[in-house]
């Protein structure tokens, strides 16, 4: 059977991950902090590098020294041009216009193609994780921003120039908090994980008790959504309030692409899965409140299932799509 | 060549044309106001009848005694069940699970389909109107509610369950106005119609000055958006406030519907257009001060081309893709 390298590449980290072309597992998974301040060569550099390691990695295990190699799918931040797989622009990385599908093709000697990050990971869960079998397909990466993906029909849907499913900077309070944007009301204002963190920090300096400064060694800097979640976890009450207000919000932005798209599924990836139902039982209800019934009714709203791993299964399903027609 | 008959039910009027199957023209286009008081079976006959006087003033216009009818295309209000040709909720006709297809197919002879009116008012400005050539359309009908629509790739976009492109009912203020859904901040609560006349009621009870109470004989329930209209077009400070706002919010709901879209065209349908540039001009503002640069440079916002028969057309078109699989 063909394989197909998948890469993810993060403002944070690289992940790498060798697929059989039915998506039947994923070997020689490696992994590496993404050498941003070295610039865009460097990346690419280590990118190429974990590409090797990875089907290296594949022959040890698979016991072959031959491979049957496809090509490498690749993943990236920001706005992207999917036929001429170029970087437009990735802020995190400090990237403009750099020519990403070309580079990995040249160096590796493997045909490849370029998808944006987040739309490879809601292509990820639905071609091998929560999503599986979705018509209609939204899925939301909530980290340091909010990503998103739209699937319908088994392919991934791009819009008109390439940038649909800007999720996080649809507003949900258009007199609301300042974003990062520079409008006022986006959902990542609310909702990114730096965001959660700073809503917890704004209660904590308001005086409330709460078991979160403990856990910082009472530096409220080093708060993050990860403490919130832990002191959630641990029955903090203003940490659950604060789960309780990411899940209002995330509600009344879901309920507008269950407006808007009526999907099967909305799958949702990233560091909040950690608060579990905590996040996903008063989501669900915003959003049962506030969209149609038939669009509720029609739709399942779940963690996703492979965390680190689907934007690397997305990426090689983006290659299949683009180079066979269909996954 | 051979001819559809596409049925425009809305809640006031019934609209029938007669279009050749290519689109280049509208035969015996008659109307009459929807008996809803009568119940669906009378809505039904009134249909059929004024499908056998298009039919009829078409033959005149063409002096033919024979035409060669492919069938009715019906849009109508409501959720519908596409497959079953069945409208399964209509608040504004009182109707529930009425079986119109059916009804149409039999009463006419006709082979028959149905789909959503706001859907079949995009996708006839896709055919024949302002969106034509636009490979990912959105349309929004602006009337007594706001209802829309979706077209990709020549297609309308349904869904899961028949009832995507709900944008009225996206929030735009989470904490904003009361909707008539029940919900707070729906975009509908602000820029409907009814809405609009609403906000200039508001306006006018501060006892601001305006000449639009001497509009409606200073019976102030008597203002209708149509009125701020005509105010704004004399130069009425307080209307053309008003029209403002009703621009902002539109902005800022389209613009969250060109971040998750990235639509080539945004048509906007209904008695809004009467504002004209008034509105559009900064309509287009917000949205380029909200959405993302990619997307709003791709896309083109104007105004629906064909007031009063966009239905009509659209409902032909969708017979065409229900039956021959494309237009």
């Amino acid at each position: 059977m063909r394989l197909i390298v998948g890469v993810d590449l993060g403002g944070t980290n690289i992940v790498v991950g060798t697929v059989p072309e039915d998506g039947s597992a994923l070997y020689g998974r490696v992994s590496e902090p993404t050498p941003v301040a070295d610039g865009p060569e460097a990346v690419a550099r280590c990118m190429v590098e974990l590409v090797e390691r990875s089907l290296h990695e594949t022959r040890r295990t698979l016991g072959q020294r031959q491979l049957d190699v496809a090509g490498v799918g690749v993943g990236a931040p920001g706005p992207i041009d999917t036929t001429s797989g170029v970087v437009l622009l990735a802020p995190n990385l400090g990237w403009q216009n750099m020519p990403l599908r070309q580079r990995i093709a040249a160096a590796t000697g493997l045909d490849a193609t370029l998808d944006n990050d987040a739309n490879c990971a809601t292509f990820g869960e639905w071609w091998r994780g929560a999503a599986r079998d979705g018509r209609t397909v939204i899925g939301l990466t909530i980290g340091t921003g909010i990503g998103g993906g739209i699937v319908l029909d088994g392919r991934i849907y791009h819009g008109a120039s390439d940038v649909a499913a800007e999720f996080g900077h649809t507003t949900i309070d258009a007199t609301g908090r300042r974003c990062a944007c520079g409008n006022y009301g986006c959902l990542e204002a609310y909702a990114s994980g730096p965001n959660i963190a700073k809503r917890a920090i704004e209660e904590l300096e308001s005086g409330r008790p709460s078991s979160i400064p403990g856990r910082v060694g009472h530096d409220l800097q080093r708060v993050t959504a990860q403490t919130v979640y832990a002191a959630a976890s641990a029955g903090d009450e203003l940490a659950l309030e604060v789960v309780r207000d990411t899940a209002k919000f995330l509600g009344v932005g879901i309920a507008n692409f269950v407006n808007i798209l009526n999907p099967d599924v909305v799958v949702i990836t990233g560091g909040v899965t950690q608060a579990g139902d905590r996040l996903f039982a008063p989501l669900r209800l915003e959003v049962a409140r506030r969209a149609f019934k038939p669009a509720v009714d029609a739709c399942r709203i779940v963690p996703g299932m492979l965390p680190g791993t689907a934007g690397v299964f997305g990426a090689v399903a983006a290659f299949k799509v683009q180079r066979w027609g269909a996954v």
